[in-house]
């Protein structure tokens, strides 16, 4: 097959609505900071009536990291499931706006599409309330073997662990992709996922996942550890490439040629942490496609994190492309 | 009547749909760089395909200044359209989430919730395509007279001029608010809305209005002259107060006592101009609803239009009233 795609990514199709918040306001809506945590349609209508005044914009991890992945350039498709509503509009316009194909039918007569609450604290920390509506209706049969096939990396949302539908559609992606010798990349996506889909997350990154990422906290719960660096080590025999974010700490790279740090790229000033590990996931697979050493991988990885959190939304406001370039990265 | 409010405004509910754009997609779509063009329904889903990824907020010129007030601290109420659908709800909760009294009844059967699509280019200026859709369905009806009564100032929105039914609102609104000894506020909105009512817009200035909002270019359409003095010296004998924006050169507020010059407030760059004037008139009314000087209101004015300029979308993303407190506005 020939490379029609640097990445071709499976995850939730979910449409963001971003707000401030004071930490008095977690507190009184129970919300776990930092964290994303499931609601029902219930649950989210009075969540949204008790936030403040938000905006709008497409969300949702792996097609956040498409449309990081089209801004610096690179040749993307999304497979997810929108409802045939306006929000779904929306997430089909954005995706297709950025370059990316995006062809899965919307879901007719069933639940809206997914909708994430984000709410942002003063120190931009997000934390997230997700209605998953339509984007858990996504099935097996949303996966296009043709494109999966013609994608140098196939890249898979942790999040639709949570549904065994979105499970059965990984496990069919991964066998397209492998029978195809592609590269399978999962992000573990959540702490709280992990601990709910520890042995099942563990036996698919042994069995199908060539590069995984996570951060800190993903890792850690994955080895039911608070250490990190002992974290770290026993991951090394399990995955053949890793990227781990820890924040302003920047992050570490596990190849089988070692461990390569990278630092944080400087932010002035820290608006909005929602997207810094989709973007991150996004420099990093741009400069892997493109053949690049691991170590300008993680550069090209931190520049698209920290151009994500010195504003409000999941996705670049710059042409990533000409950023790096502007830095010297590309 | 208690001051219940320091401004009511009427004027048209709108979500924006905000995209970077190049001058060479302002010309493919015959877009007027700059200006506010109407589009039909057809019209707008067929740019709305061809525009780049957005972000969706909640928008409208009236709305905008009402926003802006609430985050001042100022007490505020908005009379306005939408439609039951997805983008009146977020309209109608960004309004009430903002601390606004907002309760006319949304349009049911009826078009859909009005959109703006604004195009920004990377100098910042903002190009605006507007479908109107419910917004226009507002009547005489919905002016709610205990409200405008109970207002110090009541904000009236020049783009409803387009529409007669609105008009017929703007005519009630205004002798309710005379009828109790309340100030009435114009802003133009448009040099094109200008140029279609000049003689309407004239006649009400005179009759009616009490406070005047402008831009140069509208100024300038009002009295058919490219020489902006002069456009000032002949407005003077028609209002007893208007401020007029210029941009990067500042404003000048027009009053009985003479003309004040109002200096901008530096920005370091900008992002959109989507909101500027909208942001400068919450400013202005704000400092007049609490008695300040005119030449505070003026620095209110130009600081809360500095803080909208500054990053996408048309309403503060902080509290104005911090930010005026922090550079000693207030």
């Amino acid at each position: 097959m020939p490379d029609l795609y640097d990445v071709a990514a499976i995850g939730n199709a979910i449409v963001d609505v971003i707000a401030p918040a004071t930490d008095a306001f977690l507190a009184d809506n129970r919300l776990d900071k930092g964290g994303m945590m499931l609601v029902d349609a219930a649950q989210s209508a009075a969540l949204y009536a008790r936030m403040a005044a938000g905006v709008e914009t497409s969300g949702g991890s792996a097609a956040n990291t498409i449309a990081g992945l089209a801004s610096f350039g690179g040749k993307v498709a999304f497979m997810g499931k929108v409802a045939d509503d306006k929000l779904g509009e929306v997430f089909t316009h954005d995706m297709r706006a950025g370059g990316a194909l995006f062809e899965n039918a919307p879901l007719v007569g069933g639940p809206a599409t997914a909708a994430c609450m984000i709410n942002v604290t003063p120190d931009g920390q997000r934390t997230m309330s997700t209605y998953l509506g339509a984007s858990v209706a996504l099935t097996d049969d949303d996966i296009d073997q043709a494109v999966v096939e013609a994608a140098r990396i196939v890249y898979l949302e942790g999040y639709l662990f949570d549904a065994e539908a979105a499970r059965r559609a990984f496990a069919k992606a991964a066998g397209f992709a492998h029978g195809a010798g592609r590269m399978i990349a999962l992000t573990l996506s959540d702490g709280f996922v992990v601990e709910r889909h520890r042995g099942g997350l563990m036996g698919f990154i042994e069995t199908q996942v060539d590069l995984l990422f996570a951060n800190e906290t993903e890792l850690c719960a994955l080895f039911e550890t608070d250490d990190f660096d002992a974290a770290a080590a026993l991951l090394r025999p399990h995955v053949k490439l890793a990227a781990v974010t820890r924040g302003a700490a920047g992050s570490v790279i596990v190849s089988p040629q070692g461990v390569i740090a990278v630092a944080a790229e400087p932010v002035e000033k820290v608006v909005d942490t929602t997207g810094a590990g989709d973007q991150y996931a996004a420099g990093f697979m741009f400069g892997l496609s493109r053949g690049l050493p691991l170590a300008q991988c993680g550069r090209l990885a931190s520049l698209a994190a920290a151009e994500v959190i010195s504003h409000y939304g999941p996705r670049p406001q710059v042409s990533l492309k000409d950023f790096a370039a502007s830095k010297g990265y590309l």
